[in-house]
């Protein structure tokens, strides 16, 4: 039997993530892809504190460019770099790449993709918006007549973590950060998540995949939930509201409009029930009408699912772009 | 240019919303397929009702199966017969189908997509289940290396809109019935909602299509709503919860169990919040974890949309079964 095999760059929460997926499903994903699917090399930064995993550790990424052995290669690095500079590589060396970093593809994702597509290779990047929804693979795959009039979405589950707990248990700011911290949901320096940098990066993903261009980032309001007070959140409480942290996109006049910022949603909006770690996306096409989907927004199992998933429509050749006649389904 | 032609079986509510979408959406669909799309011949029983379509209109399905030049069939007829001859013909005159039609689809879909498969066909269904919810697409391609675990749903608008008034509006359940009838959503004999097996026959179709076989339909469990009174809902609402018709299947030692009946739902449920006329699945899976999907349950472009949508994967290739090792997504 054929094989597949896979390079993992990096091995913290998301990298193990894959690893343990692509092991505990070997027999599924045979059946999907018909070949055998092994992780052969890690590339670490310190292979010597991973000293139980079954292949080769390797440090330098041109080990892994230079093995026509390896087809295909998960990023799970966090920043910008090196892991641009490593996708980069491995795409001109003709590898499929799978990335989760949504910082590195707001900014390089455009002219990685254009890559991809002059060295006739897959890229996929559905786990660096949303966690474990499968937004990107829907939109582009099962959302193609439709067109997206607009997206507004919950794409943190720290702040909304953080803004669920200040309504619960009547918390201040600082005390549901600092749960959040103590459960893992909050980085030691918040900024990215509570300042809506995060949320802005996996917005300007969504904007580029639906128009196939980004608004200037200096035009985009991002607002993030450090100055919402317990007021704020009792007042709401009041009239049946709730804030949430709000990412939205739409065209107006021909131009893309973008915003990150705390919304007051009253009861019967489609994101007002999105609680706790939780995403959710409501879409609004002109066909369909509105779409919501909920989901973890991170997490180790759900982001590698979502890798694991865009190896499986590559593999399983539902990516391909060319038109064939004779097609079962 | 190449063309598509396209034979649409019913010009009823879905039908016309099917041949509306296909006429406005023409660039679109033309950027997808790299073909024109045209609807060129119409099924229909009284011809004489429809002088303002723009093609030839027919009463004997022969005219279609024995046209080479129709590449793709849409049907969108009620009730099983003639709907699934007319469907085993055109498959295997070698045409691509595309139903809306669950009923049918719940008994006949097995022998369908055998049939399909042997005749190099492809068969598209997800305007059967969940209106324009993608859910079938969704499981097929985008959820490929994910084990369903459960499904727990709300997949008829009619009995949601029902129980929604109930509760809002304090309404017993014949005058919220008597609302939904004024409104359209529910049928002069509305038994096949209210009674469950609409989502009965919505829930058999995702059985087959995550465990590849349905439940004797003897064992699975279908109640319907017409029992629950103005006191079950009051004594809900003092719980804080809210009674919904919901259908659900799932795995237990190797055997498919499913059941369609009423349930308290406690306000932490994903499907809670799903009000009026709207649709919802909750995917349970091994990897990603809980997946919840919304939308519009029923109406003409809903429906129209999945159809479509089903259509837009077969001819951009997206559906194609074959591996392929050079893809770019």
């Amino acid at each position: 039997m054929k094989a597949i095999n896979v390079a993992l760059l990096g091995l913290g929460t998301v990298g193990k993530g894959v690893y343990q997926t692509i092991n505990t499903h070997q027999e599924r994903l045979r059946d999907i892809t018909g070949c055998s699917v092994h992780v052969s090399t890690f590339l670490i930064e310190h292979p010597e504190k991973h000293a139980t995993v079954n292949g080769t550790t390797v440090t330098d990424i041109r080990t892994i460019t230079e093995n026509p052995d390896i087809d295909i290669v998960f990023e799970a690095i966090v920043g910008k770099e090196p892991a641009f500079s490593y996708l980069k590589k491995c795409i001109q060396a003709g590898k499929h790449v799978i990335t989760a970093n949504k910082e590195m593809f707001a900014v390089h994702g455009k002219e990685l993709r254009e890559l991809a597509r002059q060295h006739h290779v897959s890229i996929g990047y559905d786990a660096t918006t949303a966690g474990g929804i499968p937004i990107i693979q829907m939109i582009q795959h099962v959302l193609q007549a439709n067109n997206v009039l607009k997206v507004q979405a919950i794409l943190n589950g720290t702040t909304n973590y953080i803004l669920t707990e200040m309504r619960d248990q009547n918390a201040a700011f600082e005390d549901a950060l600092q749960q959040a911290q103590q459960l893992g949901y909050a980085e030691a320096d918040p900024t990215n998540d509570v300042e809506g940098f995060d949320a802005f990066y996996k917005l300007m993903i969504l904007s580029e995949l639906i128009y196939n261009e980004q608004p200037n980032w200096n035009d985009v309001k991002r607002i993030g939930i450090t100055s919402i007070s317990e007021k704020d959140i009792a007042e709401n409480q009041l009239t049946n509201k709730r804030i949430k942290h709000i990412a939205s996109i739409w065209k107006e006049d021909g131009r893309i409009l973008a915003k990150v910022e705390p919304v007051s949603l009253p009861r019967d909006h489609p994101l007002y029930a999105i609680e706790g770690v939780d995403n959710a996306i409501n879409i609004e096409t002109d066909i369909l009408g509105e779409l919501t989907l909920k989901g973890p927004g991170a997490g180790a199992l759900p982001t590698a699912s979502a890798m694991i998933e865009d190896f499986c429509l590559i593999y399983s050749g539902k990516s391909q772009k060319e038109k064939s006649t004779v097609v079962v389904s």
